[in-house]
């Protein structure tokens, strides 16, 4: 497999290309951004870990026979996966009330909500990435009812998955984000990255927080936190 | 009928007790207030035009068995109500993009929508009338399913009603928004008012704006705007 030219470049991703038809080459990076950019830093380390974490979370779906574009780990900071077209939808998956939710309904963080919530964003930085409701979706076209409708439930099952999994490594699911991609075949998988940068986990014993609002919010060392996923992970997972 | 105690005020109206059990006594005031009360101003007039329209326009839909708080006008800025307890969603109506729809999905205003949007935003000034999705609704117990189902199709009727109503006045009814009410019988009733402080109306031959972005936007004389409405359904009224 060779590493080709750049295709992407995102916040904290770069996608190149590869030798091998429908495969791309993933490079996670160390930068660290919130509030739709408008924070920033260089955070050394951060890049191995999501890349790690996300690794090996991909590979626990992937035995749930949740399909995603992952295929393997290349390095610490190098994932292969397929290549896909991201649907322009952030679906997100709220289990506790946290961040833009409590802002939005007014609800204490930490309240935990009485059904699970699906909502789905507009993958759009120059909108600010925007609460969108059905109808929007549909006036966008960005995806038909039957796709929503099978992100919501994909979605819904992935937390399923991911509950007690986190539960049983003394962490708390409280909300993350997902997005999906279509393969050229029109397949639709799981894609972008499953990592503390897109889910927020807190420690169940002591609330601490094991994700990026400890850079949002300059809570203490990103990398420390992040650390602390992965080798609970890796402890669990015997890898 | 005798005013009784002021029982509330609202950015736009007053409303007062009245002896007859069931009924309230509303007072519009001259206050004009945009961008969640941040811009404000008194316009001598503006009470005055806002009662008289809403109250043709709830007369109309009256006459068209869309049932509402109205019962009469009283004075140039007076109505009877009935007395209700409002729902706190805003239940807005879409023909056109124009305003914060523009925003939230970059679509240049004036564009036509493909299908009649309409869209649920939280009554509450502290939070900023956020857009809900109706598992926001379900979580908050603002309405249950059926309620939240029968103020959309209740919205979409007035919308079937309104849109020729205004063409035949040469004006485009770009979008609105709707409250409703329980009155102490579990009815549900629309309320508040129907006004350019509620709807978006665009003179159909000159695109020129005759409701409350004339304030918003500083792009003229407000009761000038208004009055042009008011002199449109008078003749059409024939009152």
């Amino acid at each position: 497999m060779k590493k080709g030219e750049l295709l992407y470049e995102g916040k904290a991703k770069r996608i190149y290309a590869t030798d091998e038809n429908g495969l791309v080459w993933v490079e996670y990076k160390d930068s660290a951004t919130a509030f739709n950019g408008v924070k920033k830093a260089e955070i050394t380390g951060k890049g191995m870990l999501n890349n790690k974490i996300s690794s090996l979370l991909f590979s626990k779906l992937h035995q749930e026979n949740i399909a995603s574009h992952f295929v393997e780990q290349l390095s610490d900071t190098e994932q292969l996966v397929k290549k896909v077209d991201i649907i322009p939808l952030e679906v997100v998956v709220r289990n506790t009330v946290a961040g833009t939710l409590s802002k939005r309904l007014g609800i204490p963080e930490g309240t935990p909500l009485k059904k699970t919530l699906v909502e789905l964003y507009y993958k759009d930085d120059a909108l600010g990435d925007p609460l969108l409701t059905e109808d929007h979706i549909e006036e966008l076209a960005l995806a038909d009812k039957e796709e929503v409708e099978m992100l919501k439930q994909k979605a819904l099952q992935i937390n399923r998955i991911l509950i007690p999994f986190f539960k049983e490594l003394g962490v708390s699911l409280i909300d993350f984000k997902l997005e999906f991609g279509k393969t050229e075949d029109n397949e639709i998988l799981l894609a972008d990255e499953i990592s503390p940068d897109t889910c927020r986990l807190w420690d169940i014993a002591t609330n601490e927080r094991l994700d990026k609002d400890v850079f949002r919010r300059d809570l203490g060392n990103l990398t420390d936190a992040y650390e602390k996923i992965l080798t609970k992970l890796g402890e669990n997972l015997h890898v």
